[in-house]
């Protein structure tokens, strides 16, 4: 896009050029209302949610994309992919066979019906993501702490001291006789509390000596202290797993993320077309010319009746858009966040410490290590070895590469001593540097963003409509909002038929 | 077994029969002490465990299984598989292609070092077995109570009552005042608190209406009293998925447990002899003449320097042992439990409510509705409707199994109003009556049973060694205690060699 002069290739199109270039707008049999042709702009997922509801009530539909992928930021890379940031750093990713590392998207809450109704409808075979494993650890003043003894440790103790408080008379005047009672019978169960009411460890929490043969009887670990528990100032990841988006039961398509756009895009009756970099987007008469530009330098137009953009803010921010002054002045001053997730490959030194997926808490910038969910016990694996958000991927996201990868590999080595030295393979994800993205998500309650701009933004703004996760309640973290907010796109422009299939038969 | 007269038939055997039956044992290379051939009754995990150890030292093993198939336990039903009870009842299983039901084992801990050893070395895929799911349910007077909103809304109440009693000064002389102010700023995350300590409700606890498009903000779910909670006499099913053996990440093998039994079976130099029933275990010389009858009922002998003795003491009690008199009498007092896993098929209605794997807990003899954790949005798939433990196991197993098939349907229908009627091909496993098993595990420490026979039965008597998960500090329950309890027999005739491939590789 750097080289192109723009207002010159358009100067050289003309009118005439994008009225030739309009296909004739077909009109499907369940059309309901006058608009019969859409350009949506983005393979996304919000794009090609649109495009798949759009076609579906008999909309004539072409999708432009910019990459020779669909997708956006629902990335999977595999050996051989390569990439290369908006700084001129090219990745290749080294991954052996089979290897991959969903490089934006990466989980499904169970609760997620619009994302998990299109891998039912396209058949996109779903497995268990594991994001949360007893097993994983805290990093630790006094060494890497497992999240089962962090968790039921810290249960123990704060149940223990209720019951203290409850025996004491502390809670006579806050709850009432029967709930005092059931409450202490249940804590001693909940807190795996002696007799005496005391928390004196749990095999909850881990065992220095499993159970065995014959007379080998089990050991519980021994307990942390309250105040070594709380002095920890990674304890809150404990929390992390009961956030209504991280809870079990989690999922991810078999193979990579990218398995649920390239099922979309291949659901449609007119292929995406990709390389399709936006040069500017025009209103033509009472519909819409958006000029693009092929993977060859030609100039194409296409023109449509209503446009839907789901390009992420900070790119439409770059494009020519004949849009009216506020919602240009609300595009131009979106902030996007910032993350990173680097990975590596590596045979998995994680199992041999009993981890199956979920997330370690290591805190500091590089945040936490998220181990694979499938591939159990193969000779290799991709290990997520940082991956961050808020002041720390500022700051991170601010490093140069090396850095980056050595902060990741020292994480690694902090929770798994000498094991940093086994991760090969390095890739480093970069959403701001990403082109076609520049960001990976917003806060519009935050970074100095304005909750009227998101309600402006979801509006129409004469023949053009924007949609995208960053339109949804999710702020752009989550498909699920792509898929709603590409709906609402949608039915703004052909109400949804009746006759649909049901989303959930 | 009934119909044979074991008398008769050794008297026609005779000893000069016994003799010349014998193998000729094989002395192997890495063979390190008198021990040359060993015969090991019953292919469960101990069995074969025992025997892959033990040829792995050069013994020459001969391992004698009564069923048609290894495994013992860890019992994979598919459709076509029939079986009969004790009792005569036989069962057809009609699940559909590729629906099974793990009949016995059904999950591996992450910590069960021996097994999932097995697996790496046996190159058995495994995939995340779900055994907790925030989405599953706890029966409740008020309605199923999702887990996620029990767990979320207890904590939140008994933070705020912490909380309540921190500012209150009734924990000044129990914990330090820095404490004190750690734990008060602690809690308001840990339980979602406001700002003035008061919990009222979280969106960890479940969404009345999740985010949508736009300007459709999220909304949670009323929070329960503690009082109601607390009423919940199934609310200690939260502890659950904090057992030790219970806690995520959990795994089972890809298409069923038995690919355990079976990759170890295939990589035995001499195949396993099945349909082989024990007639007669006798002493013979220094050594041991097992006696059994043949699908054809022919009756066969095989010698060899020692025996391990692997089959449930319940089972082993109606064979002749020329065991001595306190063996024998530990046998026979052994009191095993009872369990009956009752599941069918069904088209994944659960998926609808949100749910993929996990257990939901009902109460009641049915106990509890386990979810499968595979073949996620296919048409069909298996659930296990109820399977239970103690008391409630006793007056289920007692049931007809029609009856146990009414109330595990009631209960499904009871979380799941109107599913009750989807559920199809049901099929019962009561392990009381499951021939060559006569139930499923013991508990050392109750039912009278004796802690000192435990010790006497993990001694040689003479020529024989017992082994099994029963005889290990698993009390029959896991896999592991079997791998376990077979190494150490093996051990007990051959010490391991040093050049023994290690087990974590």
């Amino acid at each position: 896009m750097a080289s192109l002069d723009r207002r010159a290739l358009l100067r050289s199109l003309g009118g005439a050029t994008l009225a030739a270039a309009l296909p004739a707008p077909v009109v499907g049999a369940t059309r309901t209302d006058g608009v019969g042709s859409v350009v949506i702009l983005g393979a996304g997922i919000a794009g090609l949610v649109a495009a798949r509801e759009l076609e579906q009530r008999g909309v004539d539909v072409t999708v432009l994309e910019a990459r020779e992928r669909v997708g956006g930021r629902v990335w999977t890379l595999r050996g051989g992919d390569s990439f290369t940031d908006t700084d001129g750093t090219t990745q290749r990713v080294g991954f052996g066979d089979g290897l991959y590392l969903n490089a934006g998207a990466a989980r499904i809450p169970s609760h997620h019906d619009g994302v998990l109704g299109l891998c039912r409808d396209l058949h996109v075979p779903l497995e268990v993501l594991v994001n949360s494993s007893r097993s994983a650890f805290i990093a630790d003043a006094d060494g890497p702490l497992r999240l089962r003894q962090a968790a039921n440790d810290l249960r123990g103790h704060l149940s223990a001291l209720l019951e203290k408080g409850l025996r004491a008379g502390s809670f006579d005047q806050t709850i009432d006789a029967p709930t005092r009672k059931a409450l202490e019978s249940f804590l001693t169960g909940y807190g795996d509390l002696a007799a005496d009411g005391h928390y004196g460890g749990s095999a909850r929490s881990g065992l220095a000596r499993p159970p065995g043969a014959f007379d080998e009887v089990q050991q519980a670990v021994a307990p942390r202290t309250l105040d070594q528990l709380l002095a920890n100032p990674n304890l809150a990841g404990l929390l992390f797993e009961e956030e209504i988006y991280m809870q079990a039961t989690m999922l991810a398509p078999v193979g990579g993320m990218d398995r649920i756009p390239r099922a979309l895009a291949a659901s449609l009756r007119r292929p995406v077309v990709t390389g399709a970099d936006i040069v500017e987007v025009r209103r033509a008469g009472a519909g819409v010319g958006i000029v693009w530009r092929d993977a060859k330098g030609g100039a194409q137009v296409v023109r449509a009746d209503r446009a839907i953009i789901t390009l992420p803010l900070p790119v439409l921010a770059g494009i020519k858009g004949d849009f009216s002054a506020p919602v240009k002045r609300a595009i131009a001053a979106a902030h996007y966040q910032d993350t990173v997730k680097v990975a590596f490959q590596s045979r998995p030194f994680w199992e041999e410490q009993q981890v199956y997926g979920g997330l370690s808490f290591v805190g500091g910038e590089t945040s936490v290590i998220w181990y694979p969910s499938d591939r159990f016990q193969q000779p290799q694996a991709v290990l997520l070895a940082a991956y961050m958000a808020l002041d720390a991927a500022k700051s991170f996201a601010a490093r140069p590469i090396p850095e980056q990868i050595a902060l990741a590999r020292a994480a690694v080595d902090r929770i798994h001593p000498g094991h940093g030295a086994d991760l090969q393979s390095p890739v480093v994800v970069n959403w701001r540097k990403t082109p076609h993205n520049l960001g990976p998500w917003l806060d519009w309650h935050a970074d100095g963003n304005s909750l009227d701009d998101f309600r402006l933004l979801n509006q129409p703004d004469g023949p053009f409509l924007f949609a995208g996760s960053h339109l949804s309640q999710y702020s752009g973290h989550w498909q699920e909002g792509a898929v709603l907010s590409a709906r609402r796109a949608a039915d703004a422009l052909v109400p949804s038929p009746a006759n649909v299939t049901p989303r959930h038969a």
